[in-house]
C-alpha cells in the first residue's frame, strides 16, 4: 500500500540548524505502508516512486495546504478519575496551589476517585482523553501513572494505560511516574521510598518504558529521587523527571548524570543544571499552560536555546494545573508567552518531543519515519499557533492509517 | 411552540451580587418561541407550563448537564481579508508590536488585502468566521469594520456586516470603528477627522449601532476620539472606545462623560478612568488573548471589581493579535492570567458581555430574555474554562432554534 500525498506544503521537521523546519513548498510524500519513503519537490514525485518500485493506490491532494508530521505529546497524566474543577474555582479566586494541597485539594485530591475506580471505567476515562486529543494532531501521547502512589495501585495504571493503548490507533508510551509520598506514608517515607524502588520499579520493566520522578517541594526529595531513578536504570528503564517547577532541588543535574531523557517543567532552574542538561542531551520539556494557570515564572528559555538544550512542548494533561488535550494551543502559549520562535514551537512538538520519549523514528517527515501524519488548513507553519484555540487538522494519518477525527464534543 | 430542557444545571447568570450565577441545580426552563418563558426547579415545570398556557411540543433532556445563556462576544474584528502569520513569527521571534507597525506592519498591513476584496469574498470570509464562532457557543456577536480607513471603504465593510448577518443564525452587532490615521492622510489628519465627524459616522446611522474609537498612542488623541464620538452621539449612535492598551490618554473620563457603553482592553487605565467608569456604569470589556500576545500588562482587575465596574470578556477577533473564535478560551485566560473569579469570566462572556453592546434581552436565562442558550457537557461552572482549549457546547440554541454546531475544521 503506497500512499501519495501530493500538491502540500511539507513542514519536514528534519531540517539542518539554520532551518530546521525543512519546509518543501509544492512538495510531496510516499508513504509505504506504515512509513514514509519518500518526500521531496511534487515535481519529482512520481519518478521517485518508480525508483522505488512503489505502486501508488491512493492519493491525497492535500491543495496547497501543510503537512507535518502527527503531533507527539511527550508529558501527559491522562489516567485519572474525578475532576479537581473546585480547586480551579477556588485557585480563581485567590487560593494558591499550595494552600489548596494544605486543605486536602491537590493531587491527594485525585488519588482517592481514581483508587475507587474501576479498570474498565478508568480506561474508558484515558480512551476519552486520547480521543479528543487526536482531534487536536496528537498520534504519539505519553501517558504517566501517579494517581495511586501504592505499588498495586501504580501497576493497576500501567494496566489501565495498556488497555487503553490497545484501544485507540495513536501511538501510546507508558511511563511509570512516582508522584509524592501519600499522607498515611510519610511517617514512615524511608520504607515507602524502598518499596519503589525495590517492589514497584522491578515490576514496571516490559509495562513501562521508562520512569519519572517529581523532585520538587512537598514531592521527593534529591536523595529520593537519586534512589527511584538509579533502580529504574538497574531495571533497564529509561529515567526522567519534574524538576525546577517550584524549587531548584539539582534534578536537572541528576537525569544528566543518569543519563536521563528529559527534565520537564523547568521553571527554576539553574545555570548549573542548563549546563549539564547541555552536555549530556536531555531535553526540556515546558509546560506552558501548568505555568499560566499556576501563575509561575516563564522558564529561562533564552538560556535554555543558548545552551543548545533542545526544548519539546507539551500539555501536561492533568486534573490539577492543566486540564487539556489541545496541544496546538501550548504552541501560542510558548511563543506568546514563553517568546519561543514558532520553528522552535514546530520542533516542540514533533522532533524534540520524540526525542524526549527516546523515539528516533517519529516527529520528522523523512524516509524510514513512521507515517505519522497531519495536513492543516494553512498556508505557513505560523498559521496553527497563530490561530490558536481554534486550528485543528483536516486530516490525520498514523502508521499511514488516515484516521476519522474525534468529534468536535 | 414551547420546548422544555429538562435535567439541567442551570446557570441563569441572573443571581444577586453574593451568587451572580444564580444557579438552580435540578432545573428546567420553557422556551415559548424566541424567548425564555420560565425558569426553575425541575419538578416545578409542568406546573409552570400550565400556568403560562404552554403547551410543550418538544422536550430535550440534558442528563444533568450545564445549560446556560448563549454566549456573547463584545469584542470582534471579524472582517478582514489576509492574514499577518508572518508578523506572528516576527513577533514569537522577538519584534514588537511597534517594530512591526513601523516596518510596514501592523493594522495598515490587513488595509491593503480588505480593499483588495470584493463583498462577496468578504462576507464569505466573515461568515466563516461567525459560523466556528457559533461552534464555541457565541450567539450573538460585536463586529466591527476598521480595516479600510477610507469614508466609502467603511461603509462598505458595513455593507458586509450585513449581508453576513443576514447569512447567520448568530444575532451580529455591527460597530463602525474609526481604527487609525492612514498614512497618505497623516498629513492633513485634522481633515481626515473632519470626514470622519462629518461624512462617515452621520452615513453609519441605521448600519451601525455604536461607534468605536481606537484611542491611544500610534491611533487617535484624546481630543479627536472626542470629536468623532461627540458626532456619534449627534447621529444618534451608542459609543465606546478602545482604551489604555498601550497608553492611558484620558480616554476611560471621555466614554464615561458622553454615557458610553464600553471602554475596551484597560491594561493602562488608571485611578481616574476607572472611578469614571464605575460613576457612569461603563462596562470594562478585557481582551486577555491579545494582552498575553502583546506582552502587556495584566489590567487592573482588583481595582475594577472594588469599584463596582461590570466587566465583559471578549475574543479580540483580528489578523494582528488575537486570531481566535474561543470565547471560551478567554474564559481561562481571564480565571488564570488575570485573576478573575469563575463567576466573573461566566458574567464577562454573559450578562456583562450584553450589557456592553446595550442589550437587555440577553445575557440571562430570564423570563422574557432571547432563547440563546448553550448545554455544556460539565456539570459546575468551573469546568467550563477549566477543561480550556477543549471545551465546546453539545448543543447550541439561538433565539428558541437548535442549530447545528460548525464542523471542527
Amino acid at each position: 500500500m503506497a500512499c501519495l500525498f501530493r500538491r502540500a506544503h511539507v513542514v519536514t521537521c528534519a531540517g539542518p540548524p539554520d532551518d530546521p523546519l525543512g519546509v518543501i513548498a509544492d512538495g510531496a510524500l510516499l508513504t509505504d505502508g506504515d512509513r514514509v519513503a519518500w518526500v521531496g519537490p511534487g515535481a519529482d514525485a512520481h519518478a521517485a516512486a518508480g525508483a522505488l518500485g512503489l505502486v501508488v493506490d491512493d492519493q491525497v491532494d492535500l491543495g496547497g495546504r501543510l503537512l507535518t508530521p502527527g503531533l507527539v505529546d511527550c508529558h501527559t497524566h491522562a489516567v485519572f478519575a474525578g475532576d479537581r474543577a473546585h480547586e480551579f474555582a477556588l485557585r480563581a479566586a485567590g487560593a494558591s496551589y499550595q494552600a489548596i494541597a494544605a486543605a486536602g485539594g491537590g493531587i491527594v485530591a485525585t488519588t482517592g476517585p481514581t483508587r475507587a475506580a474501576s479498570i474498565a471505567q478508568l480506561t474508558a476515562l484515558t480512551l476519552a482523553r486520547l480521543e479528543r486529543a487526536r482531534g487536536f494532531g496528537t498520534t504519539t501521547i505519553e501517558v504517566k501513572t501517579g494517581y495511586d502512589l501504592t505499588v498495586a495501585g501504580e501497576l493497576r495504571l500501567l494496566d489501565v494505560i495498556a488497555a487503553a493503548a490497545a484501544a485507540t490507533p495513536i501511538a501510546v508510551v507508558p511511563t511509570l511516574l512516582c508522584h509524592l509520598v501519600p499522607a498515611e506514608r510519610r511517617a514512615d517515607r524511608d520504607a515507602y521510598v524502598r518499596a519503589l524502588c525495590e517492589a514497584l520499579v522491578p515490576q514496571a520493566r516490559g509495562r513501562a518504558t521508562s520512569v519519572d520522578v517529581y523532585c520538587d517541594d512537598g514531592a521527593f526529595t534529591l536523595a529520593e529521587t537519586r534512589a527511584i531513578l538509579v533502580a529504574a536504570r538497574a531495571a533497564g528503564l529509561a529515567v526522567r523527571a519534574h524538576v525546577g517547577q517550584f524549587a531548584d532541588l539539582g534534578g536537572a543535574e541528576l537525569v544528566a548524570e543518569l543519563g536521563g531523557l528529559s527534565i520537564d517543567h523547568v521553571e527554576q532552574i539553574g545555570p548549573a543544571g542548563i549546563a549539564a542538561a547541555a552536555a549530556a542531551g536531555t531535553v526540556a520539556v515546558m509546560l506552558p499552560g501548568a505555568c499560566v494557570q499556576l501563575r509561575l515564572p516563564v522558564p529561562p528559555v533564552a538560556a535554555l536555546r543558548a545552551a543548545g538544550v533542545p526544548m519539546a512542548i507539551a500539555t501536561d494533561l492533568n486534573p490539577g494545573s492543566s486540564l487539556t488535550e489541545n496541544l496546538p494551543l501550548q504552541m501560542w502559549l510558548a511563543t506568546t508567552h514563553y517568546a519561543m520562535t514558532v520553528a522552535e514551537a514546530w520542533l516542540g512538538v514533533t522532533r524534540h518531543a520524540a526525542r524526549a520519549l527516546g523515539l528516533a523514528d517519529r516527529g520528522v517527515l523523512a524516509p524510514g519515519a513512521r507515517a505519522d501524519l497531519c495536513a492543516w488548513d494553512a498556508a505557513h507553519p505560523a498559521e496553527v499557533p497563530y490561530h490558536y484555540g481554534a486550528q485543528r487538522p483536516s486530516l490525520v494519518a498514523i502508521a499511514g492509517q488516515r484516521v476519522e477525527l474525534a468529534p468536535v464534543a
